[in-house]
């Protein structure tokens, strides 16, 4: 498996399947995909011949996370056209999936544009073709490396803050390699740890109601081979109380320009325990999550979603009852209040982690250089 | 069914059904329960025409909590008193239906030493099951009483602490008619204010791992017609940040001599959220569970419940399919960090409201009293 990660280059990550990966058989090129919506108990991978068997994957997450959908729509154009199909009907299914995800309409974009401008400049479709796959093996590279970078960053900061080792992280939701196109946020910073024989233990929130920590990053976890324990997200204050977590790493939907950080609903509180007990609290997440244009945290608006994913229990073999395609748990009616995200204020944020480097305190002044200076680097 | 309850005097419940009733059909003394396993899904009436079916009922878990146990207990061997069975016989039985709920074997063993009594005083068996049934009523009646006076208590503490009315209360986990002999603790306070017009709000934690919230609290506030709504353990603390919680209330499974809390995971957290936000944080239990034995939270200790609990989801529909008996959603070997409880410091705790009064600032001192008040109630 490392031989054929290093021949093709696209995927270093460590999982025993690669999230997304380009192929050329013989008999044409596909985008292959790890099944999302089987695990963690099933490894199975779907092979996709065509864009809309890329855009059915997208709309059933089987392939799901904002980095991730960016670079399976960027492989899903450079797919159409070096299968010879409509690249703008292409584009255009493919960035209507899920029309929401700002990233895969970015990546479509990407490869899209790629594949118009080789055109444009006198290629023919072949070469065109060639022009998308290479800029959407050159998204995919680059979010690898910002996973890289943030990792490092990240464990530099880990090690600064508490010089003894032997990190107790506790986690929450999933920030992994199955949401990115590298190894992740939050979650890659715990995996250089643990590669670097540092990480003692990974606390691992389940994350309701959806239990993205249960199902999938429990799953990377146990497939990286780290020390790890799964826990409902209420017993994290037994923990804390007993000194069991040195520190908390999560990731960020959206950091305004004051440096609150939006995240899965469950990190507010999990921000208060760990200054209650003195622990640091670490966001990581790419520059390009910072939002300029938000001031503060009640500037973000934060998504309502239905009850019934409250109010049911599902699971990939439950057959179906409830409104919501799962078994209810409560009585038939009940409203739940069911907020996807919180916001985490900056005076509770020891720092801020991106590929750029940390912020740490959290302000707005430290928050916006860190900006330039990304923009900068992009610029030159 | 107010005539009913007026008539027999057993019970004063909201819920619709009552938990355990005593019934006197022509063919002989039955005890009814209302079988908590089909909850909130159905409501279904277990009819108990022997001890045998009561200590299957309990060992089943259809009846549950632990002042509920100590009623259904003490029915239990005045049923086998009525019917002519072996007192002694049924019980042993009753008393290891359960063996670790001390309050099961208390109530088995008042109502049989009412019998033994009796018999000693020369009554013949139908006097002494009548004794029996006497003391099995009368434990009902005490535990009902204690509920209603920590209902008083907690509401006048509650319109003193929070002058304004409209009261917005978050409660962890069960503490209602489900477990107790009346309206049950923290619950009964707010369906006291609910009563006098005086709740706008009760918000519902799920309680993870086993959903004692979604499944039985939204229940009973339900069937008791209270606004209430249903959240997850983790959306507990933008509740908090949106100001939207005036109070937490919650019970105890044992409090230490020095006050600390010992009650089902995740009321820590809370009480964290609690203090953070300015929020009173509110313990409802009746004076037994003070334990003057135990001298502080360090000393209490909590039990570890099996990883599968959080590792499989179960729900009464879902089919058998991982070592608990519910559907994986974790990945197989995946190890939990599972306590039944944690532990909150007295520093924590606004006040502990029993049927005594309340205590507040929690002091060693101030419980000590309380205690020693009640005993003496309890002599004279």
């Amino acid at each position: 498996m490392a031989d054929q990660y290093a021949r093709t280059g696209e995927d270093m990550r460590s999982t025993g399947m690669p999230v997304i990966r380009w192929e050329e058989p013989p008999e044409g090129p596909v985008v292959v995909l790890l099944d999302q919506t089987r695990l963690p108990t099933e490894e199975v991978e779907r092979v996709c011949t065509d864009a809309s068997a890329l855009v059915e994957a997208i709309r059933s997450l089987a392939v799901r996370g904002a980095p991730l959908l960016g670079i399976a729509g960027a492989y899903g154009v450079a797919l159409a056209a070096a299968r010879g199909f409509d690249v703008d009907e292409a584009a255009a299914a493919l960035s209507g999936a899920r029309p929401t995800a700002v990233n895969l309409s970015v990546g479509v974009r990407r490869a899209a544009s790629a594949y118009r401008s080789a055109l444009a400049e006198g290629g023919d479709t072949g070469a065109a073709a060639a022009a998308a796959l290479v800029a959407a093996r050159a998204l995919h590279r680059e979010d690898a490396e910002a996973s890289a970078r943030m990792a490092e960053h990240g464990l530099a900061l880990l090690d600064e803050l508490l010089p003894g080792g032997g990190h107790r992280i506790l986690t929450h939701c999933n920030t992994g390699s199955l949401v990115s196109g590298g190894e992740g946020t939050a979650f890659a910073v715990a995996l250089r740890a643990h590669r670097a024989g540092r990480l003692r233990r990974l606390w691992v929130d389940e994350t309701r109601p959806l239990l993205q920590g249960a199902r999938l990053t429990a799953y990377e976890a146990a497939r990286s081979g780290m020390a790890y324990t799964l826990l409902t997200d209420n017993a994290a204050g037994s923990l804390f109380a007993a000194g069991e977590v040195d520190a908390v790493l999560i990731g960020a939907d959206r950091i305004a320009a004051d440096g609150s950080v939006a995240n899965k609903v469950g990190s507010y509180p999990l921000a208060v325990l760990a200054r209650y007990h003195h622990v640091p609290f670490i966001v990581v997440a790419p520059v390009t999550t910072v939002d300029p244009e938000t001031p503060d945290g009640a500037s973000i608006e934060v998504e309502q979603r239905p009850g019934y994913e409250v109010t049911e229990v599902t699971a990939p073999q439950v057959p179906v009852a409830g409104a919501g395609g799962g078994i209810p748990v409560a009585p038939l009616g009940t409203q739940a209040y069911n907020p996807a995200f919180d916001v985490t204020p900056p005076e509770l944020v020891t720092a801020i982690v991106t590929e750029e480097g940390a912020v740490s305190p959290v302000t707005a002044e430290a928050l916006a250089e860190l900006c330039a200076r990304s923009r900068q680097v992009t610029i030159s």
